[in-house]
């Protein structure tokens, strides 16, 4: 069970210099608002719009191998949220939107993630929260959280105070009803902003961390992988370190394992490889696997969704890991 | 400059069991309301929305090329319609939309184009032609018609009344500056549909024809491409014909062109072949190359088209054509 922003992405390739210039922090996320979300999109080249949003792909991720999910999150009665609902259930996520007000009403549109891919195949993000900044608590679906074995939930999300209240109550939720929570630092930038908060929530309330190489070593200010590696396992049960090219590094309470990254034959876009990761891993956890396996089934999926444009995978994950699963 | 429907494309990967399963005409177009398109959508997997519409697209390919192209074609003032207009200037073509009666006001939606891509990367195309289908004579723009060396014109516009008559007054404006008319039949099933209109419109009034094998026997009756060959070349000054894996035969007035199908690597989706082939054909033709340049150019435009999901181009074919062209 995924909460997080129901966004829709614009992905459009661009130069370096388009980058610069604009002034984009490359590589991360950065939140705009309206005004700069009209703007930057009048300056990028022709789009492709998929649905995206991060514990959203993550879902689509975990059904794509065959598991259940479901996700909260707000969208608009419009077209981009039609779209959105459309693509997420198609995919096989249970997901109910709350009516929230339309644009007409004074209501905010659907939200959207304009994705600069520079020809690196790195994405900048540049999200204008639009309606998902609406969430609070009462979009919770407090059957479904409970119903969930992980509630997954995105850093992403404590960037507004009632996403944020509706953050913890669902924590508290799956915890009541014996199940687990993960989360993801989702971006560097984001680890910057709520560092102290989250170093808190981590020791009380995250049972799975999800973390790349510059968030982790973000968290607890330190210069190497190493010694952030030495900070986290005394700090929650399970934490799913992601590498890129040198693949990932998965600490459960006496155990370590060091993942490779999967081979890819061409890497397009990088949009999307953390939270296919995620998904991974976590169907990995939810189905018995152990967690040397969670983690390759977290860098497989990976792979195939950094091989083409877009943040949710293109085949089926299922058929992919074949060979790894049981059944 | 081109005339036609202004549409988004929304692509989906499906089996060939899903195209017979809900009675779609594989490899053809569709014109299907407003029920049957939310019917089929929601039948649909997750898609992927990228800026479509046949005469849009080849404007921006011959935009790609690095030639000036204009289009007039309807959109909504909703997110679709934003989307569209923003991918069409991105791209570098002129495009000023009629302000239409919005949704709320009682008006059509943009206009949309569900495409399913079945594994052997054929496109089934299924259109709801929302606010496209309201193009009618007021939407042209006489200077930018009578600016323009080439007018080309879609033979999908032939299915409402309003922009027939749109059609009929842009051609008889692009002669009476001195301008080309060029005309594409489109699709097979809109050859039957409109066949003796079509014979007319050839005789009288198109200067260039695009076709492909299945539109070009179908207009003629014929049963084969050497038949219709001996047909067109009296009825219209220049005639390109296009035949998929076997490239293409380009008609002057003393002289034919056969033109090799351009290599590609893997065919991915074969949408927008036809149009970046006009694209490009259209190109040389304007930049005064001859004929069976012209035609190579066409080839080449294609091949970059079906090597990926979408019909408009991901790389400048002005680079890709680099060794064909004089500067």
């Amino acid at each position: 069970m995924g909460i997080g922003n129901a966004l829709v992405d614009v992905l459009s390739h661009e130069s370096d210099d388009f980058v610069e210039e604009h002034g984009l922090a490359r590589g991360a996320m950065m939140l705009i608002d309206a005004e700069r979300a009209e703007k930057l999109y009048a300056a990028m080249g022709p789009g492709t719009e998929i649905s995206g949003g991060s514990a959203a792909n993550s879902m689509v991720g975990i059904a794509s191998f065959g598991g259940t999910a479901g996700f909260i999150g707000r969208v608009s009665d419009d077209q981009l949220g039609g779209v959105f609902g459309h693509d997420i259930r198609a995919a096989g996520v249970e997901f109910t939107s709350t009516a929230a007000a339309t644009v007409a009403e004074g209501g905010a549109p659907t939200g959207r993630c304009l994705i600069i891919v520079t020809p690196d195949a790195q994405r900048t993000l540049n999200t204008f929260l639009g309606a998902s900044a609406q969430l609070g608590p009462d979009d919770l679906d407090h059957d479904l959280v409970a119903r969930a074995q992980v509630l997954f939930l995105e850093g992403y999300l404590w960037d507004e105070a009632d996403a944020k209240e509706a953050f913890r109550r669902a924590a508290r939720g799956a915890h009541d009803a014996g199940n687990r929570v993960a989360f993801t630092l989702s971006d560097g930038f984001c680890v910057e902003r709520h560092r102290d908060e989250f170093l808190d929530l981590i020791e009380h309330d995250v049972d799975i961390l999800f973390a790349n190489e510059v968030e982790i070593t973000s968290l607890y200010q330190v210069d190497d992988f190493e010694a952030a590696l030495q900070n986290v396992q005394h700090h929650c049960e399970i934490a799913a370190l992601t590498r890129s090219e040198k693949g990932a590094v998965i600490l459960g309470r006496d155990e370590v394992h060091v993942i490779d990254a999967h081979p890819v034959a061409r890497i397009v876009d990088t949009t999307g490889a953390g939270d296919l990761f995620a998904a991974g891993f976590l169907y990995g956890f939810t189905h018995g696997y152990d967690l040397g396996i969670a983690g390759r089934l977290g860098t497989m999926a990976a792979a195939e969704v950094i091989s083409h444009l877009g943040a949710r995978p293109e085949t089926s994950l299922r058929e992919l890991a074949r060979p790894l699963l049981d059944d």
